[in-house]
């Protein structure tokens, strides 16, 4: 995965065993807690808020409450996704709805939310908790967007796939450096550029992801494939395919967008219009584009200790396959 | 309902006018949002919230937003909770997941919840952020303890049931009670006695609701009748009542417990088992007990603004039929 320091990797490692030390008096909640933190997640939030936060001033321990924080929340997010989605697995086993029911997902993401505030609060930093409430809220903000907009089956635009990136999945990743440059007391004008660091790369890390949907189909990652196709969603490299398409293969994109069964067949027919050669000049030049917008802002912080390995981090959320 | 102050009433309208402030920037969310709040409830959590803070010593608009945030966590709780329990009405009005989805119930609850701790985090009190990010966890686990214990199946025990009734609601009330007094800076004596009063209020509060899913058959409060029973929930009088049944009518009862369609006939069955002389004993025995211990804590507030618009909040729970 990241070619990370030996320390860094540590504190990831911390980051586990201190959401895993988060205990339930109740053994079916305590059971359930565990399921959902079993299965190991990336963990690029945390890790994008332990690179913001390297600092010789802050107490170390401050920096993995933080990131612990942080995937509580994303983790929180992910429960009550599924439920959304009706998804049937996560990180790669079943997803809490499958294992219990809809009723336990929507409860235990509350409980990890409010187990994530409970932990903000004990850290007392007043700014970073404004942060991490708005950044909650434009999550579910982003969320309910995204679901009118594939329901109504209105004309989606490139701006509102923006929009919904941003909010789903961008504003985390700006709280999460955000936050990590505002606990190691950076300046007001550093804790703008890690934000904005931290929205491109989130932004570049959902387009990668949603490119990852359809590679999923020829690579063998662990991922389902098409997933997003079966749920109905218009991505990105779905967006720019049908920009690109006929009306007949439109019209096939169509018939099969949502079905939860598609042939083998019909499932090639999709991946070669999305390797279309314009669609993927149309993607990768946005992927670019918000990959470069990341690099324009981490030269400002070349002196930081974090540089060389948010560069790493960088680079990572573009190329890779998981 | 209830006998209060004009200026208290005046409060609570505030309390209203202050959570239909907070818009959303999106069509859809604000209308889902005002279509939430354009069911009154009864406000009772803002309400004790109002009381325990009354003094002449803070600014009012403090005491208002707090018991908006109140109200707004307890609002996204039932959101949730409708999801949870599949319910089809709430406040006299079709639920969220009927006129749209359970999707976008849970993401709704999702964004009250952390619009709730913006607020909070604007309030900036750590201690009442504190007590109110623990209390919503206590929610959520208060609503995981019940579903398990009604989907096993297992003996029900009466300590099983007051623990599930302080969690999912008492904790609220206490929350209110203590915030409310930690905003006008009582004395941590004081915090503590309002917090006791609220507990067993909440307490109270749950046991008379648990008595009106029955009472609904025979009364026309708009209040849909054999709720909890159709959800399959043993509630305190069920409790009694099948404490109280020979073999024969415990079969009976629980041939129908869960079941979402039950006939006159057998409604009426299950009201007159409900109404058995011992179980009816038992149930009032139970509500005053509680109802007593909130008084006790009163006494000690003999001097504050609160008393008596308190003494009603308290009476009026115990007899109130909605």
């Amino acid at each position: 995965m990241y070619i990370l320091k030996k320390t860094t990797l540590a504190e990831l490692k911390r980051v586990q065993s201190t959401i895993k030390k988060e205990l339930a008096s109740e053994k079916i909640i305590q059971e359930i807690y565990e399921y959902i933190f079993s299965a190991e997640g990336k963990k690029t939030r945390a890790l994008l808020c332990l690179l913001s936060s390297k600092s010789s001033d802050i107490k170390p321990n401050n920096r993995i409450n933080l990131a612990s924080i942080i995937e509580l929340l994303h983790t929180a997010t992910l429960v009550h996704d599924d439920v959304v989605d009706e998804s049937e697995r996560r990180r790669g086993t079943r997803s809490v709805n499958q294992v219990w029911t809809n009723s336990y997902s929507v409860l235990m993401g509350d409980f990890i939310y409010s187990k994530a505030f409970i932990l903000m609060v004990k850290l007392g930093i007043p700014s970073i908790l404004d942060e991490l409430a708005k950044a909650t809220n434009d999550i579910a903000r982003g969320e309910i967007i995204q679901l009118e907009l594939f329901e109504k089956g209105q004309l989606i635009e490139l701006k509102d796939l923006l929009k919904v990136s941003y909010l789903k999945t961008g504003r985390l990743f700006e709280a999460s450096a955000k936050t990590g440059a505002m606990l190691a007391c950076r300046s007001d004008d550093e804790i703008k550029t890690f934000g904005l660091l931290g929205k491109a790369l989130g932004i570049a890390f959902q387009i990668q992801d949603d490119i990852l949907d359809y590679e999923a189909l020829k690579l063998d990652i662990g991922k389902p494939a098409l997933k997003d196709f079966k749920e109905g969603k218009i991505t990105f490299p779905l967006y720019f395919a049908i920009q690109q398409a006929n009306t007949k293969d439109k019209n096939f994109i169509m018939s099969q967008l949502g079905q939860s069964k598609i042939s083998k067949n019909n499932q090639n027919k999709i991946y070669k219009l999305i390797q279309n050669r314009k669609t993927q000049y149309e993607i990768n030049t946005l992927l670019d584009r918000y990959t470069k917008e990341t690099l324009k802002h981490l030269e400002k912080l070349k002196h930081h200790a974090c540089y060389n390995e948010m560069l790493e981090l960088i680079t990572f959320s573009k190329i890779r396959k998981i």
